[in-house]
C-alpha cells in the first residue's frame, strides 16, 4: 500500500517532538494502520539540533508545504495566529487534511477552518490542542459518543498546576514560585497567558464545544487566573479538607452553559485534587457512564507529538479506506450544532469559600450574616482564623448561589466599616 | 440517511443499560452521527421491566437475530461462552458486525472470532468487555497508536477493589467484607471469578494483545487471587507508605511479555492507589507521552452501555462513510501479530514485601538475609511488628529480583526452624 505523506510545519518542541516520534515508531506505526506514515517534507525557518532531518526534504517556506502536490496531510506547529489561519486555510484549499496542536487557533478561528474544511471535504484534527499527550478529544468525541455530557472539569495548564502545586506543598508564595516556574522552563517570561488563565480558557472553549455540540465562543468563556491566589488561602483551604486548582469548567444547565476557567477549591480526596506538578487531568460527568477522569502530561514535544500522530494516525486510516464519513471536527454533525447560550458569569451557580479581614470589635459575624441572609445565600461554615495583624481572618463557606448574588453580598461586606480590604472569593465545587 | 440497524441479543443489566440509553440519547447520538441508530430486534429470553420494549421487535430466539437481514449489528450481551460463541460466529458468517461486553469469550475465543471477522470482512468491537465505560481500548488501539507500550496496570474488577478498599478503609477481614459485597449485590454468590482474579485476566490478557499486537493467550496469563489478603498486611503496607491493589499487570521486557494478576504493594500517593470501591482505572506507561491514567465506572447497566454504544457508533460512521480500512480488533494488522513469547511468571521481575513470623530467639534475622543474600535478594528494608502471639512479625521489602529466585528464597526461608507456619509474600510496584 502506499504512503500517507504528512508535511510537517514548525520544527520546535512539538515539532522535533512530532518528527522524532514518527520517525522512532515508525515500524510500529505501519504495524497499527497498514501502511507507512512518510515525512515529506519539513517547514520551519531553522533547523532544530534535537532533529536528524538529513533524509528530509526541509523547506524554510511553510506555504510551501500546504502548496505541495505529494503531501495529504499538514500538520501545523507553528503556533500564534495569524500565519497559523493563513496556512491551515490554504492547506485546506489544496484538498490537504490538517493536523494542529494550536489551541489558541482552534478557539478562536475553528468555525471559520471548520467551515473551510467542510466546503472542501478534509479533516481537521487537534487533539493534541487540549490537554497534550491525553486522548481527551477522542475520549469525548467518539468514546463517550452515547452520552449527554453533563459538566466537565480540567486542570489543563501545565504551569498553573506546577505553581499551586508547589505552594500547596511547600506553603510558598506565588510570586517566588512563579521564578522557578519561569527558571525550570515551565513558565513564560511574560506568563500571562498560563497564570491568568488565558491558555486554559483556549482549551476549556474546545472542550465544551465537543461535549455539546456547540460554535466555539471564546469570547464567551469566563477567565481568572491564580497570581491572587495566596499561600494563606491554600493552609485555609487545607484546614478545611480542600485544595486549590486552576480548573476549566463546562456545564449545561437548563438555561445555558456556564463556561469558566478561575480557581477552584475541591475535596482533598478527589482523584484531581491530587494531580500535581505539570500533569492534566480532566474530569467528564456524563449521564450514562458517569465520572470518567483522564490524567497525562500535559505539554512537553513527545508527549503533545504522541497525540498529533494520533490524529494523523485516524486520517490515514480514513485515507485508506476511502471513508468519507470521518468525525467531524466537533464530533457532531455541522448542522446541528446547538445555539444553547453561553451564560454570564453573573448566571453562573456555584458554592464560595470567603476570606474576610474583621476588625476587632463585636458585631461584626451579625452584620456580615445577616448580608448574606438578606441575599438568599446559607452558609455552610464560619470559621475565625488567629492572626499577629490587628484584624481576625474569618473564613466562611456558603452554599450554592448565583454570581450575581454573591457579587452584590461582596459589594455590602466591603462596604462595611468593620471590614478592612477586600473580600477574597473562591469558587467551591464538588464535582 | 438510511438509519443503522442493530440487532441486541441479551436484556440483562447490560443490555437493558444498552437500550435505554441508546431510546433516551437518540437524538443526541443521531446529531453526532448523521443518522438514526435502530434498535431493530431484540433477542432475549424473558423480557426485563426495566426496558420499554413494546415498540421494538422482540424474539425469543436469539440466533433470529443474527440471521436477520434486516440488521447490520449484533450486540451480544449473553454472557458465557458456548452459545455466546456460537452467536457470534453465526452474525459474522451473514456478514454482520458484532459488538460484544463478553470478556471471557474475547480473552479464550478472540483469535477464532477475529480470524471470521477477516474472512467476511466485518468488524468486531468490545470496548466494554474491559473496564465498563472507560475508553481504554480506544485510547490504547488510537490515543495512543503513536507509541510503542512500556507497560500497563489497571484495577480491573470492581468486586475485589470494593473489598480491598473496605478492608483497608475499615480494617476489616476479608471475609467480612466479601458477605457484604454478596449482599450488595457486588458479588456473585460464588465469587471465584472475581475474587481469584479470573475476571481479571480475561481483562489484561485483551489489554496486552492491544498493547502489544499479541495474540490473545489468556492460558498464559498467570493470576493470583486477594482471599488471602489480610487486614493485618494491609494495615502493615499502609505503615510502610503503601496500598494493597489486586492489579492486573502487562509488561514489556527484552525477553517477552510479562501477563499477571496479583494483589499488588503500590505507594499510597499514586493516583491509582487512591482509586477505591468498585471504580476501576487503568495506568499506561508509554515511550511517547509517558503515564496516561483512564478512571471510571467499571461495571453497571448504563456505564457498560456507554461502551456498547460507543462501538455501535464507530461501526455506523464506518458503514455510512464505506470505509473498508476500520481499525482492526487489536488495533494492528492481523498478518503484524507478533511472536514475542509470554513469560513464565517465574522470569517475570519485580520488588517483595515478605511477612514472616519468626521465633522469638537469636538469629532469626541473621538466618533469614543470610538465604537472601545468598539468593542475591537485596532488602530495602526490615521491620518488625509487635504481637500478641507467641512470634514476632517480621517484614521485609526486597529490591526487584526474578520470581523464581524469590521461589528458592521461599522455600528455604520456611524450612528454617524458627519461622512458623508460610511465609506471606506480596508483589510490589512503584509504576
Amino acid at each position: 500500500m502506499k504512503p500517507v505523506k504528512v508535511g510537517i510545519c514548525g520544527l520546535g518542541t512539538v515539532g522535533s517532538g512530532t518528527f522524532n516520534v514518527l520517525t522512532r515508531n515508525a515500524a510500529e506505526i505501519s504495524r497499527r494502520i497498514g501502511c507507512e506514515i512518510m515525512i515529506a517534507q519539513v517547514g520551519a525557518r531553522r533547523d532544530n539540533p534535537d532533529c536528524d532531518t538529513t533524509s528530509t526534504q526541509v523547506t524554510r517556506d511553510i506555504f510551501e508545504v500546504a502548496s505541495n502536490p505529494d503531501i495529504d496531510i499538514v500538520v501545523e506547529l507553528i503556533g500564534g495566529y495569524e500565519v497559523a489561519l493563513k496556512l491551515v486555510l490554504l492547506a485546506i484549499e489544496n484538498g490537504k487534511h490538517v493536523v494542529t496542536a494550536n489551541k489558541a487557533l482552534i478557539a478562536v478561528h475553528g468555525n471559520q477552518i471548520f467551515a473551510a474544511a467542510r466546503k472542501h471535504n478534509v479533516t481537521v484534527a487537534f487533539e493534541s490542542a487540549v490537554a497534550g499527550g491525553i486522548p481527551i478529544i477522542k475520549a469525548l468525541k467518539e468514546g463517550l459518543a452515547a452520552n449527554k455530557i453533563n459538566n466537565l472539569a480540567g486542570i489543563i495548564n501545565g504551569t498553573g498546576n506546577f505553581i499551586l502545586s508547589e505552594m500547596q506543598a511547600k506553603g510558598r508564595d506565588f510570586s517566588d514560585v512563579l521564578k522557578e516556574a519561569q527558571a525550570l522552563g515551565y513558565a513564560e517570561a511574560d506568563p500571562t497567558f498560563d497564570v491568568e488563565g488565558i491558555d486554559a480558557a483556549h482549551k476549556l472553549t474546545i472542550l465544551a464545544s465537543i461535549a455539546y455540540g456547540i460554535p466555539l465562543q471564546f469570547d464567551k468563556a469566563y477567565t481568572e487566573g491564580i497570581s491572587k491566589i495566596t499561600a494563606e488561602d491554600i493552609r485555609f483551604a487545607d484546614e478545611l479538607g480542600y485544595r486549590i486548582k486552576h480548573l476549566g469548567i463546562a456545564r449545561r444547565t437548563a438555561q445555558g452553559i456556564e463556561l469558566r476557567v478561575h480557581p477552584t477549591m475541591i475535596p482533598k480526596q478527589t482523584l484531581i485534587a491530587n494531580v500535581n506538578g505539570v500533569m492534566n487531568a480532566v474530569v467528564v460527568d456524563a449521564d450514562a457512564v458517569g465520572q470518567t477522569l483522564y490524567y497525562g502530561a500535559g505539554a512537553g514535544g513527545e508527549a503533545t507529538g504522541s497525540a498529533v500522530i494520533a490524529d494523523i494516525i485516524d486520517i490515514a486510516r480514513n485515507i485508506i479506506g476511502g471513508n468519507t464519513a470521518a468525525s467531524p471536527p466537533l464530533g457532531f454533525q455541522a448542522e446541528t450544532l446547538s445555539n444553547l447560550p453561553i451564560l454570564a458569569m453573573e448566571q453562573t451557580e456555584t458554592a464560595y469559600y470567603l476570606h474576610l479581614k474583621a476588625a476587632e470589635k463585636p458585631g461584626v459575624l451579625a452584620a456580615v450574616t445577616k448580608i448574606l441572609g438578606q441575599g438568599g445565600i446559607n452558609i455552610e461554615a464560619i470559621v475565625q482564623k488567629e492572626s499577629d495583624e490587628d484584624y481576625v481572618p474569618v473564613i466562611l463557606l456558603t452554599q450554592q448561589v448565583f454570581e450575581f448574588q454573591m457579587n452584590k453580598a461582596i459589594l455590602e461586606i466591603e462596604a462595611l466599616d468593620c471590614i478592612l480590604g477586600d473580600v477574597t472569593r473562591i469558587r467551591v465545587e464538588h464535582l
